[in-house]
Parts: C-alpha cells; sequence; structure tokens
C-alpha cells in the first residue's frame, strides 16, 4: 500500500494535509525518526568512545531495517511510549555483544523529544517551501496590482478607496512575518533531547555533554543549555511559530471568502473547483474555506501545548509530556496542508479589476468626501466646502452633480472624486511590504 | 490489512484510543455512516413515496458496496467534502433508472452532518459501557474501602482523617454525573440532520417534513425542529458530554498519580505494565499517565467546537462546518480510549489500606487535634483543652503523650485520638453516592 | 461612588458587559454573597441545633454591615482566599459567646463555592431576562418575515430562496435551546458546597447532612450527593450553558454583520449607534461586531475551566480550583452583556424586505433552475428540460427569456421562475419553531 | 479614591495581580496611554508640518487633563470604542483653531493599538524586573545547591540522584528562555499603528509615513512595514511572550506544591503565609497554588488571541478587534502577578536539604543498582555483577547488606553506593545554566 496520512485520516486527509508534510509527520516518519535518533546516537556515543566502534556500526546498520509499526504501537502500552519495545525490537536484530550498547545512557524521552523534534524539522521543510511559493505569489499579485483601485472595508462597510495591491501586500506581510518566525523556530530552537533517567547523564560519566554534541552534530539539531525534559517552552515556540501561519492564512482566506461572495465578486478560486452538483451556477470557494478551517482549530491545539507545559511534575511528566505527541503531529498536518493549499490557490487566483472598479464606481462619490472637502476648501472656503459636501451626503444624491450644480469646475470635480487621487500612502507601503519580502528570504533557497 | 486507528494512529494510538471505540469512528466507520444515511434517505423518500420504491431498493442494495476510501479523500478535494465523489460513486453502481433518485433532495452537509451522529451514537456505545464498567468498579472500592482509614489532603498537605470509600465515592458520583451527561446527550441530542441545499427542502416540495421524520426514524436518531445546518448547540452538547468526562477522569488519574508517588505508595497500578527497562525498582502508574493526558487534550478541542459554532455564515458556513469534523472524532477517540483505560486501571488497583493507615498513625495526632479539643471541652473546660492541645501541636510532641501527662484518662485519650471517631459523615456520603450510581445507570443494560 | 463594572472595567464594561448581569458579579456582589451564605449557614446549623440560637442571630446580624472589599482582597493573600479574613471581620463584630460559631464545621472552600454558585444564580437571572426579549423578539421577526423572500446563502454564494422569517427562525431555534440549556443549569445543577475540611464534615459529628440540606433550602439552590470540592462537573455544566449562548449569539451576530455589507445591506441596526465620525456615509454594525466578540472569547474562557476541573488534587486543588473564580464572572459577565445588546439590537432591527427581493430578482431566475427543470419535465421530458435550463444557465441569458424562446408557455414560465413557489418547507419550519419556542418559555415569568 | 485593580477586580486582585503591573493597566492607565498617543501624534504631525505648531501644543496641553472613565465607557457604545468620546472630549477642551487638528488622519484603531502597545510596553518593565528577581534568586538557589543531594523523580516515582542545584537550573533556564522571550517582543515588536480609516494613510496625502515614523520616534515604539489593522502577528507574540512566562512559573510552582508535600516536606514557603484557620499543623504552599493557577489560565487567553487574529476582516476586523482588548490586559495582569509572586516565594524558599538527603538515604540503594552494576562489572565480571544487583533489588534486601555478603570490600561499596558518584554531568549543567543567565541578562539594568 503507498503511503497514507495518519493524521487526520485517508478521508479527511486530502482536505486538511498535504502530502509532502504529511510524508515527513506519518507513523512511519515518527518511526524512521526514532531509528535515526537510535543511529545517530550510537554513533555519537562511538565518536566520543563511550561505546565500541563495531556496535555502533551493528546499530547503524539495525536501524535501516524494517519494524512493524502496529506492533510496537500495541507494544507500547505497558511503558507508555513505543521507544521500550523499539529498542527491544532493536536489540533482537543486534549481536549479542552489541546489544548492551543500544540507546545507552539514554531515556525513552531522550529518543522519542529528538525524533518529534526531527519529524518538525523535516515536515516544516515543505511547509516553508509552500510559504515560499505564496508569498512570492502576493508580493507578485501586489506589484501587479498596486494601481488597482477597490474599496476599502471596515466593519463590513465601504469606507475608502484602497488598492488591491496594497491588500495584497498587507496579506504578505503578515504572512512573511509569519513564516520568518517558523524559519527562526526550525532553524534555532529545534535541539536534541538528551539527559538520561533523571537528566544528570549519570550514566555517562562526565561524557554525557560531549555526546550530547556529538549528537546534536549528527542530527543537525540544536544543543540545548540543559535537558528540557520538563521545560518545554521549544514545544512552545514551534506551536506559536506554527500557528502563527495558520492565523495569518486565516486571514487572508476569510478575506477571499468575502471577496468572492456572490453580490461582491471581485475575486474568485480559479482551477476545476468549488463546483456544486445541485447549483451549477454555484463557484464555490472551496479552497478558502478549507484553509479557514485551519484557523478555526489551531488555538486549541496551540493552548493544548501550552496546558501541557505547565503540567510538568520533577524531572518527567505524569501526562503533560505525552499530551504533546498527537496535538504536534496534527499542528504540522494542519498548517502544512493550509500553507500548500493557500499556495494553490493564490497561484489561481481570479482578479477581476473591473468589477473592483465598478465596486468603488457605484458608490457616487461618497467615499471621497472627505477627500472632496479639503480639495474645495481653497476654493469655497474650509466651512462653505464642508457644509456643501455633508449635506449632499445627506441628500443621497451623487455628489458630481451636487459639485457641479453648485458651480465647481468640473475638472476640479473631476479630480476631487477620482479615487486614484485619494491614496495617500498606498503605493509606498506596496514597496516597503516588497522590500521587506525580499529581506525575510534572502539567502533561503526557493 | 486489519482494521486500523485512523486517529490517533497505529504507532500512538493503542496509548490514547480504545480499538471498539476506534472501529466506530476510523475511516471505514465514516464512510459506512455515511452509505448508511443514503441507505435510509432512500428508504424514507420511499416510504413516503417521494423517490420509486425499485430505486430505492437499488440504492440500497449499492451502499453495501464497497468503495475505496483514499479514492474518495483525493476526489473530496474539489467539492470541500467526500460526499460529492460519494454520491458520484454510487451513482455508478445504480441502473440509470435509480441514478437520479440518489441523495434525492439532500445537500452534503445533510449526509456528513448525519452521518457523523451515526459515527458518535455508534461511538458513545462502548464509551459508555467503559464507563459503567468503570463506575462499577468504583462503586465497589467505595463499599469495601468504606472503613479504610486514610489521611485527606488538601493544598497537599495532610489535613484530616478520611476513608478511600469516601475518596472513592467522590470519583464515582463525578464519573456518574458525567457518564450521564454523555447518555442524555446520545439519547436525546444526537439528530438527522435534513434541509436540502438552503435549509427549506425546497426539493421536495411539501413532503420534507415526513421525508425528515421517516429518516429519523429509519437511523434512530431525534427529529430537529429545523434544519440546524448552521445551529451547532448539538455539537457543542456532544462536544461536552465527552469532555466531561475527561475532566473526571483527569481527576481521577491526578489522584491515582498522587498516591502512587514513592513517597505515598498507597495505591499501585496492577497488571503488568510501568516497568521500566532501565530502573526495575520502578512501578510507574503508567496507565494512569495515559488517561491524564487525556484530561489536558480535551479542553482544545472543546474551545474548536465552541469557536467553529460561532463562525456559522448564513445557510452553510465558510470553514466552521469543516473545522469540526477532525476535532470532533478525535474527541471521541480520546476519551473513548481513556474510558477504556481507567476501566482497567480501576479493576486492577491495588490499594495498600496498611500503608494508608501508617501514614495517618504516622502523623501523632496532630490531624485530630480539634477532635481532642472537643473531646476534651466537657472535662477540662472549653478553653483549657483548646490551649492543651494547641501548646501540643506547638511543641511538636505527640499529642499522646501530652494528653496523658495531662493526667486525662488513657481510654479518653485513646477514644479522642482515634481518627475513626472523626470521621463525621463519611460513611453516609458513601451510601448517598452508591444510591446515586445505581440510580444513574437503572435500567441501563450492563 | 455608583456601582461599577468590576470586570471588564469601567473603560470597556459598558461594550461587553451589562449592568443588571454585572450587578451581580461585581466585587461588591461577590461580597454580598459570601456574608449571605455564612448567615445562612448560621441559621442552618441553629435551626438543627447545632449552634446556638443567639449566636445564629448575632451572626446574621454581623452579616448585613458593610466589610471593606479591598481591605479583605489585600488580606487574602496570606491565605489564598477571601473567606479566611472574612470570618475573622465577622468575628470582630460579634460578642464573644458567638464568635466560636461563625463558619462553624465549614471550609473556605464551602463558603466561597457556594457563593459563587449564588452569584451565578442571581446572574444568570437578568441574562435570561434578556435571553426570553431577544427570543421573543426573534419569534415575532420570524412570524413577521415568514413571506419576506429573500436569497438563501451556502458558503458564500446565493444558493436558493429562503425567507427572512425561516431564517430568524433558525436564529430562535438556536438562541432558545442555549437559554432552555442555561436555565436547566440554573435550576438544577448549581448547588450548595459543604464539607468541611476534608469533605468529611467531621465537625458537625453525625449532623453535617441535615445541616447541608438547610442550608441548600435556604439559600434555594441544590443539595449535592456529595461534597464537589475537587469535582467540578457542575461548573462545566455551567460554563457550558454560558458558552452555548455566545456561540448561538456569535452566530447571529455573524449574520447581521454580513447581511449589513455596503454591498448586501439588508438589514441594519436600528438606534442612534455605529456613526462614523470620519465617514458619515458608514452606518456600522456597532453592536453585531461587539456582540460577535462574545462568540471569540467564551471558547477560551471555557476551556479554562474544563482544564482547571482535571487538576483536582485529592480532598482541596493546588490551584485548579483558584483557576476558576476569574474566568467563571468574566463568562457570566461576557454573556450578559452579549445577551442584552443583542436583545437591543433585535428589537430596533430593520429589515430590507424590498432590497432582499431586489437581490433575489437579480439572480435573474438562476437560483430556481432545479426548479423549472421539474416544472417543465412533464410539457418537454425530463431530459430535454433539464439540457434546456443547463444549457441557459451556462449561456448567461435570463431563463426567463429563454424559456419563452423555447415556446414554454408565459404564465407556466412565471409560475417556474416565481420563487415563492420553491420554498418547500419554510413555512413548516417558521411554525415547528414558534411552536418550539413557546414549549421552550412555557410557565416562566416574562 | 487610590488606584485599584481593574483586572481581576479588589477582591480577588491581589490574589492574581501585581500593583506594579496593574498600575500600568488598569483603566487609568489605558486612559492615560490613549491621551499619550493624541498628543504624540500631534507632536510628530507638527515635526513634519501637517498640522501647525500651535494646534499641536494646545493638543498636548489638553491631554493632561482630566477625563471621567465611566463616562468615556459608557459613550464609547455607539461607537464601539472609548477613541471615539475621548476625541469629541479632548476637542471641548481646545480651541476652535484646534479642533479640527486633533486625531488628524487617524481612525480609532491607529489610537487604540498603539495605546495598548504602550500599555504592554510599560507593563512588561515592571514583568521583567520581578523575572530578573526570580532568575537571580534561581541561579543564586542552583550555585548554593549545587552539591545538596535529592532524589529525581521521574512520573512520580523515585527514580535516581540529582542534585537541588540541577533542579534549580533547569527551573532557571526555562525562566529565562521564556523572559528573553518577553523582552525581545517589548523592544522589536511592540509597534505603533497608524493607517487612517482604511490603511492608506489618505488624509495625510504624502506625508503619512513621515508622521508614521516621527510617532514612532516620539512613542518609543516600532515602525511597522505597514499598518496593521487587520495583521495580527505583533499580539501573537504579545501573547506567547506572556503564556510562556506563565508556563515556565506553571512547572517550577507544580513542583514546589509537590516538595511541600507533607509527605515530601523537602521545601516549604517562608513568610507569614499558607495559615490555615482551622488546622495549625498545615503549612500550605498558598502562593505558589495562586501562581500554579495562572498557568492553567494563560493557554486559553492566548488561544482567544488567535481565534481573533483569523477573524480579521478586511481594513477592520467585526469584532475579532474588539475580542483582543480584554484577554491582553488579562494576560498582563495573571503573568505579573505570578511573575511578581514567584519572585517573593523563590527569594524566600525553605530548602531542606536534610530532608532531601534522607529521603535520598531512605532509598536504600537501590536508585544506585545501574552504578553498582558497572561499579562492579570489572571485580565480577559483567554478567555476575549485573545478576548480583537484580537479585538483591529483587530480594529488597538494602544492597549494602547484599554486597557486603557476597564479599566485596566495603570501600568499594561504600563508593558505589554513594549518590554523590552517580550525578553524572549534573554540576556542568549547573555551570551551563548558569552561564547562559548572565548571558540573558547582559546589559540589563537590574
Amino acid at each position: 500500500m503507498g503511503r497514507r496520512f495518519s493524521l487526520p485520516s485517508d478521508l479527511f486527509g486530502p482536505l486538511f494535509a498535504d502530502d509532502a508534510v504529511a510524508a515527513q509527520t506519518d507513523d512511519g516518519a515518527v518511526l524512521r525518526a526514532l531509528l535515526d535518533v537510535e543511529a545517530a546516537l550510537a554513533r555519537a556515543e562511538a565518536s566520543v568512545g563511550v561505546i565500541p566502534a563495531d556496535a555502533a556500526d551493528a546499530i547503524v546498520a539495525a536501524t535501516s531495517g524494517s519494524f512493524d509499526v502496529a506492533a510496537l504501537g500495541r507494544a507500547a502500552q505497558s511503558s507508555g511510549n513505543p521507544v521500550v519495545p523499539l529498542v527491544r525490537a532493536l536489540e533482537k536484530e543486534l549481536p549479542e555483544s552489541a546489544r548492551p550498547w543500544v540507546h545507552h545512557g539514554a531515556t525513552s524521552q531522550d529518543v522519542l523529544d529528538t525524533a518529534l523534534m526531527l519529524v518538525a524539522y523535516r515536515a516544516t521543510g515543505p511547509i516553508l517551501d509552500a510559504l515560499r511559493a505564496a508569498t512570492d505569489t502576493l508580493a507578485a499579485l501586489a506589484q501587479r496590482h498596486r494601481g488597482t483601485l477597490m474599496v476599502g472595508r471596515t466593519l463590513g462597510q465601504q469606507a475608502l478607496p484602497t488598492t488591491f495591491g496594497l491588500k495584497a501586500a498587507g496579506w504578505l506581510v503578515a504572512l512573511d512575518t509569519a513564516a520568518a518566525r517558523l524559519r527562526t523556530v526550525r532553524e534555532s530552537t529545534l535541539a536534541v533531547q538528551f539527559g538520561g533517567a533523571a537528566g544528570t547523564l549519570a550514566a555517562l560519566r562526565d561524557r554525557g555533554l560531549p555526546v550530547a554534541a556529538a549528537l546534536a552534530a549528527e542530527l543537525g539539531l540544536a544543543e540545548p543549555t540543559v535537558p528540557w525534559h520538563t521545560d518545554r517552552q521549544r514545544i512552545l515556540d514551534l506551536g506559536a511559530g506554527l500557528a502563527g501561519i495558520a492565523a495569518a492564512l486565516g486571514k487572508v482566506s476569510l478575506d477571499l471568502t468575502l471577496l468572492a461572495q456572490s453580490e461582491v465578486a471581485e475575486v474568485a478560486e480559479g482551477g476545476g473547483g468549488g463546483g456544486s452538483s445541485a447549483m451549477p451556477h454555484k463557484r464555490n470557494p472551496a479552497g478558502s474555506i478549507l484553509v479557514r478551517s485551519a484557523g478555526l482549530r489551531t488555538p486549541g491545539l496551540l493552548a493544548t501545548l501550552h496546558t501541557a507545559a505547565a503540567q510538568q511534575e520533577h524531572e518527567r511528566a505524569t501526562g503533560g509530556w505525552h499530551a504533546e505527541w498527537e496535538p504536534l503531529r496534527e499542528l504540522l498536518d494542519v498548517v502544512g496542508g493550509a500553507s500548500a493549499r493557500a499556495a494553490r490557490i493564490l497561484a489561481d487566483l481570479r482578479v477581476d479589476a473591473d468589477r473592483m472598479r465598478a465596486t468603488l464606481d457605484a458608490t457616487g462619490g461618497v467615499l471621497l468626501s472627505e477627500n472632496v472637502s479639503g480639495a474645495l476648501a481653497g476654493e469655497l472656503g474650509r466651512s462653505a466646502a464642508h457644509d456643501l459636501v455633508k449635506n449632499a451626503v445627506a441628500s443621497g444624491r451623487p455628489l458630481r452633480e451636487v459639485l457641479l450644480d453648485a458651480g465647481v469646475a468640473s475638472d476640479r470635480v473631476d479630480a476631487a472624486l477620482d479615487p486614484a487621487n485619494y491614496l495617500g500612502s498606498a503605493d509606498a507601503l506596496v514597496d516597503r511590504a516588497l522590500a521587506a519580502h525580499a529581506e525575510t528570504w534572502r539567502g533561503s533557497a526557493g
């Protein structure tokens, strides 16, 4: 059978997760990470001279074997985690002389924590790739539509002119911020765990810290100041890094569903999606809806990590550690799915600039009343200009007509009512967003 | 391949979920429920005369076929839910004449909501079975240990004598309360969803409501007042019913880990679990720890359901509906796993009554100072008795010695210092808990 | 100084809370409830003969005195709760003979838990009053607008015709469900707490349970099976009762903000609110926005109650109890504020039936394509009718034109394209909702 | 009247909040911050030449006036925020010529967001001071107790020897990590908000960005790339910074309550707190309990910020913004209270090194079985040594006796059974923690 989604399932998985990410988070990937940690530990201990080199070779070789995930899962129940049966299974594959050296000086939590850090490292790679693609697309949209006029909306009400470029720039800055946060976590916070049974590295005598350093080097993870068995700040950073992305994407996808409403129709999802069998006239923003659901789920998952982080008794927690495993994988899956889907939606987004302009024009100038008052103040006097506009708005008549009736020259009227003349710093803000985007990803592959 | 845990995975599944429950929540079970709903709908519509009887027969027959979960999951992406591709797949299995009648008048959410209600109904059966077993065991412990003296602890400090029977009775009342809440939800709140594309049942003209009634009868679920596509109060009740159990079990398992601490050692988990390969002297309360982790995870999942319930736009939500599916299954799995494991732990619990008594006796009577003051007030005067005891406690000398030195008769001393004489209503409270337990489950199979 | 909002503050309080509710939840109200519990305990103990009647009289008299909230708050720090200093303050007001009898046999948690139950009882009164008003208004809207045609929207897209009456009926059913849940909690779940220091009622010997019963009768609260110091199921029910209302109101207010969008404009908030100083053309749905914010906050507060409920060590929790106090008051305040504001918004709601109809008409019949196919099937044959409509929709031409061109008689066309002929059970569903509403509140004052 | 706790109230405030922090978060402080922003805006706009210098002077002068918080709160209801009535109140204090220039070009959210950033900046000062004190105390404990032997506990069971110094070092690293995160947020993330009605700074034409830069300089806050009205990543960082501290303190306080248990009694809170009026023998860890409650509350508050961050429609949210205000203040208060209380508890902590040693010695060497096996392997052979120890542990006899009976020399036995010889890297880890602590606070005042 091919690879499957361990979370959130084959049936719903394709809606909420992403293949490339789930390939790094599913059961097989976790098992592979566990084995990688045991192998790296053996290599690290051999390099420091704690275990014989041939034992390390045998252990490394054994970790490339095939193990039965489901059997390990069942056997995990008596010890409460899958590392104990995995070590036993590894021992069976080893020559007698190497057996005492597998998992030497380590405790189950050392291996499982480090393996989950590896999983996070590996899964955040494709997440960041997706975010790179999504933000590059947003940058292109911001650039392309910096002159595309549309109505800005506050509290659901049409407020002032803006540009679709600036709207895209706002999405871009938020998503770049979130991506940069996750990248920092990936590069600096994900660390090996190595403390032995009580966090003292007692079994390794005075050679514990060199082994820890070698282990970190083997795996490409950070080396912590001290073991963090019951200090879960790293998990909180990882959780914040992931949930922050879902929040940023949640806003983008909410805006997309609002812009795609039948009555607004200023954007539409491209591609073949969103068809309704019963109602062929509908074009549902199906992708945006799925992305939006991610932003509703991640706060609860992040809260669980925080709750668990405060329930960390002594040198090993009685439940607070175990409570992390699944929410962490689920955060990776949900954020991975939302990131990849958002990248696809944005790449295919249909932006209807004409409709945007038509919406704006249909407001009859009322959005520009502030501009008009200012523009006519020199000619009519500040107070008279203000009253003229205020009365016009109250009357519901088009501002243009009122102004012409009042004897204002038509070119003055046109200029005052041109929304392109009332965009303030929109263009400059797009420039800043684009510069920040380039800075965010400078030096990244992609 | 045999059945697997869809959530939370094969590797961690056996730790956090239960086979009997997961068999009702995994992908296969959800697919079966979806097919059951389509079949029931066809039968209901035929019974009301909305679709031909032979079409209904053909549809029912087709729903017993085999469908590819993974293919449905992949195909779900364009519509955003798996019902659309499932209906298409069903149509392929039908004779041409029956095709227009499958899923007749229904919308995807009708089928998926109803299917998840069926899943919840089916999964809560084994959960309630486990709770019945766990609470029966607690009732037996309360009865057996109503005379087992132990120290009561408040804010982590030894406070007054109590009995292990009363402690078990407290656990019992909480768990019975939670189980009764879930049973009420199961029997009264889980309802069919049937409203058609916009909640009006338009496609069924004036026969929508009779079909809804027949559908509810077919499936053994409640019939709602109106379609509840964007009214998620039922989901909130289900979530509260499940999370309440995890909270009750969380407290029980926390107490068990505390009582099992090396320094307390008043209970131990039986069975073969909890061994530590590195430290053979340890007897970890591995089961309690896993149960405890459930109570740390459910609050976030419940919060997600509440968050989603407020994000329900118009006649179908743009993400708030989708955000429910996985947290709901996860709540069923996590609570199911904790319930079954708690039942096993409690059935095997080793209660060390001697150790409990020894802990109490080691306090040297200080826990009974209030009782002693009262007992001697008649003989010595209230004020003198109070001062005598207060000074004794302050001195740190055993109360017994101080009282004998003060000339109190030894039988009076013995009586005043016997913790069995200072249990207040402990015994009567156990009776009340047992009576309430019997009442809770009256009329239930078990 | 007049009464103030203790939560959420004078500055933001009027936005998020309600005067009538906050008057039952602020510091003064909590203090009054604490004193009421001490008075009721004295009366109950005197009635059972546990304390002298004149001591009880003196205690009751003392509880009507004035105490300094801020001083009690400061003094609470050494014991960790305000009951200890309050009892000391009461003792100072008592004759020497009565002093030993105040708070007799009780523990701090008995008094604070019972007081918070009283606070909840008193605060849920005005909340239910507001919900009664809001639901009566919704019932009137459902009745008045049962024939007001509007477009039903799914996933943000125009889908099928519905009525504003049915939309209001959907809001009504959800809010009635939530209100009924809270009323049940108020009448059945809110209970006295009385267990003494370790939950055995030891200090009262064999008269603890009669005192508990008398205390419950004095205060009009339920009598629990056993003390619930570390069984917080009642708190969870109260939390669910409150948060469920915010979820229901969250959906209503979300719909209102969407219907009030400039591009939709089918409803508007009445009253003087929502003006924007900078943009006089705007009519912000300011009330709906504040109500909507409540539904975003309550999930986190409810999660906190669930988290705390699982952290309840032994006979008194080390933090899990203390974590409840403020979230509970905040839930009462936030839900009280949202309920009262929703009642006001709905009472003043401006429903623009003409605009609703115009929106529907502007769809050019495409929402009725399913109806048209069915209506013409007899005349043209099922397949030909279906193809005719499908091609018409695809062409973008108004259905009416296409049908007339195809030779369908104009009265047939009119009937098939009249949305009033495609409402299915909308009217009957309104009837059901109204009947359920009457049933929900049968026997309630109001 | 003196200053009061706006949150969480006078009655509970002293338990959960801190005077120095609450003085920066209460209603008066928020009002002061709002006025400070209006003043800074006027100064900034005058400096750029957007408004007349004398108008700015007048505005600055007016902001030092006294305004009625409660009246502003009541008046906020029609607009939905307190900025609108505050600007009106300021205008009343201004000469006519200056009135048009107050709040010029700004929108309510500009002022309120910036004011809350100022509040956060000011409140996090005393929080970081408290954390500095708490971590310095932890560093001193780690140093002083680096040789204080105690038992390490995993899953509630005695596991291996460790030192109290290493335990304190673990607390230290977590709290330093959390404090550093908050400091980074304070110094880099807290930013001014300035975008005008729709985020374009339209009213300021081409001078919006210079004003934004000047405003940031005036207030000592960061200048954002673009306005962040609906990009709440900064709020998420602030929430994470605060909640991370509560998580770290939650673990510390949990450990303290466990170490303070009657049966363990290895630490006690000093000071006068924790007395129980009913039970004079009790010494409740009252401070730790209050700190622990903070870690149970913050996850729900953080989740609310994340939930709100995803509900940010277009250019101004319909509720998602309003939902932040109180949770943000509450996070500041709760974390401030916990930080200050933790600093006091730790400063007064009574560490009973003798009791720690006695606990360790009472284990009879079983915690050292691994060490003993290793130590005797040379003498007896690896396998024989292992079997000897294993059988001894199984027999329950003291290891010392068994070893002497087996003929091992008594000095060898003593050495193998000395827990000081089995501490691995404990001492080196303390060094690393102390070095990291110094690095964390390098350059900070303190």
